[in-house]
């Protein structure tokens, strides 16, 4: 086990009936709040006037910043950062899905900052200070809730770039599970897909041969996160089906999985942000696809991990090693399968001849990610596993 | 799942080299501290010589308080809060393990207070302002290193309560497995032992029935202290063994694995308090008995619970439930066994006769804790299970 500093100092108020105190909560960090929500589905749950009225009451002003996309735009942070500075705004809530928490981070580490915020993603500038964030997640899968990472995309460079600061661990957060009920399925599963992706990057890319504690809360991370995503495309409005989803991706990526893993990468995450600044396809869908394809072209490279995390999660029994790795990937496979994901670039409507497009984009985020394995030849190779 | 609040703000270091930390980490709480020790190890060892370097060459101003021994007393502890507050001391340091941690807890809740601190564990009064804590661990068991409990004994009543405050998180904690290498087998088996018996509290005692989460991460973490001990016993020096008990007996009770449960409680502690209290035994030898009379005693009420457990931990296969329940108990009391642990309160030096007279002293913690179903009678009953 490598050495390791974990504090996460999110606080979380989980379950039916917490969205009530999104505003006390809010109101222990400052006066005037600047709420950041999406596209309709907040006003169309009736979850908007709930979080307004709970702020209100609390004894905040509330200015708006809406109209968050997925795959959200470092622009459209950059008005909100305006807005923000225009009301003397002292502390973001975010009340959405992984998009809208990174927006409304950034919005938060752009205020007090005397430059671009994009220049904290290009490694520019470093974080100093950022006004305090609160949360109510609408949508189980980025984690976003409670770690202290953030990715925005710059439609301008065509760079989807990710970044992480101790400082953007938002306050609290509040997971209501019921709010998840009205997630359509392919939504819930890129969900899933999303936080069974962080726990492979983690699981796959350490270089720690001694790490049984955090092998472990990984593979029964992953285990969950594909029962409980069935569970919920089965009855959508199965309130513990959703509980376990979204507090399985929120456990999936704060920092409690990687720590002790010495440095890991994100390769795959950094192949579907091209995928998503080229083409804007939805982030769990990218992850599908991709995650098929890194393990097949790892197959023989990490062949013992991927047919460990088999045996654990399939029970695959004593097969020959090279034989449990390929039964491995494939029961992934027909997991992302059985729950609609796409499988395939072409799935995605992407080409097999954009693949130089796609791999020349990662080396931009290669470079701020210091991932010096992820040579456009070689995220090449792995998308051509893609076509499969 | 239960809703659930879930907020660890204790940050940790963990690893080789951390110790040099204490000083800096000490320093952000206060200028004058108070380190609390135990009897002999911490000197022996060095470390008490290297942390003493590092709050002085931070700046910081040390009393002491040494001499805590396992299951710690109050009135030791009152000396504590009367050197502290003659210093004037602004931030306690613990360098031990579960007792001096717990100690630690206790002048830094008794330093504030206008009443004995007594009065917290009767549940007589409230706890409203702490001091700040900062810990050296240096025994893996019982998690008091990141959680807001603290146990204490009464030698005048005969008793041993634990208490718990949102407020006696540590600030920081340094977990340098390193430091447990000099640990001897018997105290690492019952370190380990108190690690499990946190999670079977947990994993026996709720009643939810939809727990997925929590059930992969409690199991994952009590077949780790079990792998992890035989690690430590085979070769005291394996780091990495080391390494895997000390963070795994932290996670077990740090909140995690409770969030989302509901109300679980503590009857195999409760009866081992007891033990402790009357006979001074060592906590986690004490719980080596006391769950598996504990096992015996709920087998049929428990059994398929129970069962589940040994599916998972020994892969037991498709037994049926009684005789699943009856191999998880066996293969429990296997290991331990296999680690020395003392299985019968013969084991103990404790006569069968003396069973009415522990029974009887359950009343009170039994009251303070809620734990309503632990009448003396069942108690009693639990006990003469501890005989065979």
């Amino acid at each position: 086990m490598h050495n390791f500093v974990f504090h996460n100092p999110t606080k979380i108020l989980f379950g039916q009936g917490t969205i009530k105190t999104i505003g006390p909560e809010t109101r222990a960090w400052g006066k005037r709040a600047l709420l950041v929500y999406g596209r309709s589905s907040l006003k169309q749950s009736g979850l908007y006037e709930q979080i307004l009225a709970s702020l209100r009451t609390a004894g905040l002003e509330v200015a708006e910043h809406g109209d968050v996309r997925a795959n959200p735009l470092v622009a459209h942070a950059r008005q909100g950062i305006d807005t923000a500075r225009t009301q003397h705004v002292e502390v973001i809530v975010a009340a959405g899905g992984g998009s809208v928490i990174d927006t409304a981070k950034a919005i938060a580490a752009g205020v007090p900052a005397e430059h671009d915020v994009w220049k904290f993603f290009t490694g520019k500038k470093s974080l100093k200070t950022v006004l305090p964030v609160t949360t109510v997640l609408t949508l189980a899968g980025s984690g976003s809730e409670m770690n202290s990472g953030m990715v925005l995309t710059n439609e301008a460079t065509g760079e989807k770039f990710g970044f992480g600061h101790r400082l953007l661990h938002p306050k609290t957060s509040i997971l209501d599970p019921q709010t998840t009920c009205t997630v359509p399925p392919d939504q819930t599963a890129f969900g899933a897909i999303d936080a069974i992706s962080h726990l492979l990057e983690f699981y796959l890319t350490t270089a720690d041969p001694d790490t049984s504690v955090q092998d472990r809360l990984m593979e029964g991370l992953i285990e969950n996160s594909m029962a409980a995503c069935d569970r919920c495309l089965q009855d959508p409005l199965d309130y513990h089906g959703r509980a376990n989803l979204m507090w399985t991706a929120c456990l999936a990526l704060n920092g409690l999985t990687a720590a002790g893993l010495g440095r890991v990468g994100f390769p795959m995450h950094l192949i579907e942000h091209s995928l998503s600044a080229l083409y804007d396809v939805p982030h769990g869908a990218g992850m599908a696809v991709i995650l098929l394809g890194w393990l097949r072209a790892q197959q023989t490279a990490l062949g013992k991990r991927i047919a460990s995390l088999g045996r654990r999660l399939f029970a695959l029994g004593e097969a020959d090693p090279q034989l449990a790795t390929e039964q491995t990937i494939a029961r992934i496979a027909d997991w992302l399968a059985s729950v609609n994901a796409p499988l395939t670039l072409n799935d995605l409507g992407i080409p097999a001849a954009d693949i130089p497009r796609i791999a020349d984009n990662t080396r931009g985020l290669a470079r701020v990610w210091r991932l010096a394995d992820s040579t456009p030849e070689r995220v090449a190779a792995i998308l051509r596993h893609c076509l499969a």
